[in-house]
């Protein structure tokens, strides 16, 4: 860290602080957080300067960035760093800068489906967190001939305060969070406004000077492989009040499911990294979430957690190893009651922590909260939920009961791992029109630098249409005849003898490189949809639920609610419906996990909910086979 | 650290370590552990030489010592520090030094009374720990078309092993301790001799590879205001297989109960430092114990602790400060579960912690457990336990109940706070015989440095007997008619006017001063045996006991076990009972623990008894000043 050594060290620079313009001038080498702090322009550094969140980034709009730190890459991503944002705690300024206070993330420009439906509005929905809050006005023990202590006229009060009947809470001998306790002496001789006890289940978990009854809140976490969304739920309204949402910050060690099983299975120590990072993400949304609602951690009595089984996995610390050979066993299954301290939460250390059930290896708690989200088990008649996520997720619920499969389908659809392909964000081309010329929309209306999976699915359909690619997905170098010359011309061949279709030219693009999807590109997108596909003609076929019997057709996660439906359709990546029986549902697992944090009766039907749905584990039919070659071709 | 610079610094240094002399030159400032090293000498660091332990102490007979460190003074506490114990990993050689390698600490030769009656032989004792260890050799899951989990397969082998019917463990979602599965899924494929589960309760503990279930431990702890013993017990056995007891760190900041919570009282830090003080010292014990005994602390499965109430609330870390307060209630009474982690023990996170319940603010668990193991509660006439410690506690048991009262003897008779008054350590005189001369035994056989609680007492009734104090506890400085001249030459007034009786003259002493009893001290003395008569005269006015009803006196405690019943009939301490109705019965708290430790039916019946100790508050009592004056009386 510092100015290179060859090149004379200016005396002061000048920071200027972008929108405001506010300038100042500071010896070089000073932060760019003392440069605000002097200027009086206000960075948020929640960690105290120390490098260990994100909250004081900024964004490095003129002048040359100052190198990136072990922390800049660590809070921001290596992503984030490439586009000049840097933490204001650590970077110096050495020569003169304008930087852009608390510039959004770039995941804040990423198309992660958060804003679902309120959960309150969820049908049937019965707001039941199993959290009672109870204001009391006890006393202290006052006398000396009379046995007791501070927990038993505490109990007392609570027996007499209405509704506040004490049984269960504080009754165990192991039913008092010991943080409770250690509050209780002091709260109970000086709180002259009265106590609010807090009980979670037959757990005393908080005592809380004054009445606090209005305030009570719960965290739902939806841990994806590629997303991590945090929801902050008032439980009284189930309303959430604040979401955040980040990428996983594991996809450093890989960016699908087997390549983090991989990574974790090198070294046990991996393991450890793996679980260790996320927490911290965890740790770090908690933060984020009650300071955007402007609510104490200590206001959080709940905590639902789901995902993937992986991901459940690494949040607990659990080996996913054997998650990734078959069998593809979970190390369990079952939902989990954890506390806070015990999977390192930062909240209060008894504040308990539920685990959503898992039904297998590659069916997780994030499919459990999918079908209790929309409802699959209530079906009078077939209805399918499907995550399409790098790991594609597919419920199918009917009168006869529900089943379940995965498909590997890769981050393609997610715009990974294709020659011009790009996540959502900032730049990314996210709609295509093929005929009779291209045309695109750009995130930002920026000039495009790549292409994001709705992108890369319009084009496809697109171009299947207009006979430049192929049933079998051949994008043949010379088109056939009938092929328009306009888009004729832009079919090209690689310098790698890669047949390619330029979607934008070196001219048009924000990199100075065409942007072009290659056969190599069509040959990964094909696998991808043939993969989810299979699984969904799967369940199809093992329930004779052929299209026309299927009532509804729900697409759910990330990626399922910004592709567009006719495209989806027309590569065959879901049956061909009526358009009015297929519907977006948001981030139905997100929206799962949020009502069993404000419902405990919805979180009693996840569990049971998980052992009915039957898991189909599709490489075991032998019919499997056929149904993916099927599925693999563009019609 | 480091030379005084004013001296001239010398190149080598040698280091002679005892008893065998072994001697080596090592350069100036190499720490004594690096200097074993080298000669050979075999030193443990536990620790890691991080002075975090004391495992490396040595005692330095020849050379000056090197200054204290912080972690000398932690681990070894000033006294020991006084008395030339540094940790070798801390200690650097600067000038030729003769050390002793692991000398025993002060405490080794002080009479705290630890072994107790095996908790085997207690009479009607029932070894059900709670804990059940079953051997199951399980598959992992091996079918994928078999929906199922690492645990559920456990859970299939345990059903299937004879006697290991799974009802319980397991099956609720908090009942599995998230440590063990962590370790399920690598143990589950690599175990080849098959595995161990251990439950405790209705959880599943811990699972172990291999057939362990001869191996099953437990922690009782008895936590003093002056002495924490701790307890490695066998559960299947009963047999205490370590025992290691130590001087409360506490002790520090404040000898009494009453000072400790003084010191607590102050600041709120303060609270935490008698916590973690505390904690680091059971932490260490654990070490100590599980090192004596060559056992892993992996096989510790509970955890009892007794106390009195002040040191039950400060090894949880609750505020203390209104138990010293009238009407001087505690935060709970009730037993408590908890678990290692919450509760700052380093073992195994989910290892079950049993507190047991406590009477009243000053009856605490450690009352409740000497009335467990003394039977109290099943006596068919009156049976009165009286443990003789800083703070008093006696129960009386009968056919009508239980009555228990507290009475704040203070440190006098365990010889603190006298003026040449010292604890039962090597130097001190424990036995006195006044008639016809002094002559009086010294722990260690070693010159005397002082008096401990035994001999101070034997001193006092030595001293009545001959006259030369009377009943109201006066030493005359001109002694009465008939007192031997042999005595009554040792009569004396000190330099500051105080009457004093010479035990052992300058010539004898180890200090080069004379060993003396003071009018003070005896003052002392008479409201500290003042105290616990009154308590034991109260209790039997309350229960309408008269001496010659009382079936049985037990005498428990430290002290209790090395008292002449003679001298405590004598001063008035106890009353005068024929001789074979008077009974030692060592650390009755400690033999509680342990007992409710090795069985569940007994932690269950310390719950009960609890309940049915009827604290009696002896300062609310009208007759109580009546009672107190009287007892004061040497007579």
């Amino acid at each position: 860290m510092g100015a290179p050594q060859t090149s004379p060290r200016p005396q002061a620079v000048t920071v200027t602080f972008a929108p405001a313009q506010q300038r100042i001038a500071v010896p070089a080498g000073a932060t760019l957080l003392q440069a605000a702090q002097r200027a009086g322009v206000e960075i948020v550094a929640t960690c105290g300067a120390r490098g260990r969140c994100r909250s004081c980034r900024v964004q490095i709009t003129a002048g040359t960035p100052p190198p990136a730190t072990l922390a800049d890459r660590v809070q921001l991503g290596d992503d984030a760093v490439q586009d000049r944002y840097r933490l204001a705690c650590q970077a110096e300024a050495w020569t003169d800068l304008t930087v852009l206070v608390a510039p959004p993330l770039e995941e804040a420009g990423f198309q992660i489906m958060t804003a679902t439906a309120a959960v309150r509005t969820a049908p049937g929905l019965v707001l039941d967190a199993g959290v009672v809050k109870t204001y009391v006005v006890p006393s202290p023990p006052d006398d000396e001939t009379r046995p007791s202590s501070d927990l038993e006229e505490l109990a007392r009060a609570l027996a007499d305060a209405a509704g506040g009947a004490l049984t269960g809470a504080g009754a165990r001998d192991d039913a008092v969070a010991l943080d409770a306790l250690r509050r209780l002496p002091v709260l109970l001789r000086t709180a002259r406004d009265g106590l609010t006890v807090v009980r979670a289940g037959d757990v005393l978990l908080a005592v809380e000077p004054g009445d606090t009854r209005a305030e009570a809140f719960g965290l739902a976490f939806d841990i994806g492989t590629t997303t991590v969304v945090a929801y902050l739920v008032d439980l009284w309204s189930g309303a959430a009040v604040a979401t955040v949402s980040g990428l996983n910050p594991q996809a450093a060690f890989g960016g699908d499911l087997m390549s983090r099983i991989a990574f974790a299975q090198e070294h046990p120590a991996h393991v450890r990294r793996l679980h260790v990072r996320l927490l911290q993400h965890l740790n770090a949304q908690i933060e984020d979430t009650c300071r955007e609602a402007a609510i104490a951690r200590e206001r959080i009595y709940k905590v639902v957690v789901v995902g993937n089984t992986v991901m459940h996995h690494l949040f607990l610390g659990l080996d996913p190893t054997y998650v990734g050979q078959a069998p593809y066993a979970p190390a369990v299954r079952r939902g989990l009651r954890l506390r806070a301290h015990e999977v390192g939460l930062r909240l209060p250390p008894a504040t308990p922590v539920f685990l959503l059930p898992l039904v297998a290896g590659f069916v997780g708690a994030d499919a459990t909260a999918m079908a209790l989200a929309t409802r699959l088990d209530a079906a009078p008649s077939p209805r399918l939920a499907v995550d399409i996520g790098t790991n594609g997720e597919m419920v199918l619920g009917g009168p006869d009961g529900l089943v379940a499969c995965s498909a590997p389908a890769g981050p393609a659809l997610e715009g990974a791992q294709l020659r011009c392909g790009m996540r959502a964000a900032r730049g990314a081309i996210d709609r295509v029109r093929v005929t009779p010329e291209i045309a695109y929309h750009v995130i930002g209306d920026v000039p495009p630098a790549g292409l994001c999976g709705s992108g890369i699915l319009d084009l496809v359909a697109g171009l299947l249409d207009a006979g430049v690619v192929d049933a079998s997905g051949r994008l043949h170098p010379e088109p056939p005849p009938g092929v328009p010359d306009a888009l004729r011309r832009r079919v090209t061949v690689l310098p790698d003898g890669l047949p390619a279709f330029v979607v934008a030219t070196a001219d048009e693009s924000a990199t100075g490189e065409a942007v072009v999807l290659t056969q190599a590109d069509i040959r990964q997108v094909q696998l991808a949809k043939g993969a989810i596909r299979a699984g969904i003609a799967m369940l199809q076929r093992l329930t004779e639920t052929p299209d026309d019997r299927l009532a509804e057709l729900l697409l759910a996660g990330g990626f399922g609610n910004y592709l567009n439906i006719d495209s989806a359709m027309r590569i065959g990546l879901i049956p061909r419906l009526a358009r009015e029986r297929v519907h977006y549902v948001g981030n139905a697992a997100g929206l799962g996990a949020q009502m069993a944090l404000v419902s405990e009766t919805e979180r009693r039907r996840a569990e049971a909910l998980a052992q009915r749905i039957r898991h189909v584990p599709l490489a075991t039919r032998p019919e499997f086979q056929e149904v993916f070659l099927e599925a693999l071709q563009f019609r």
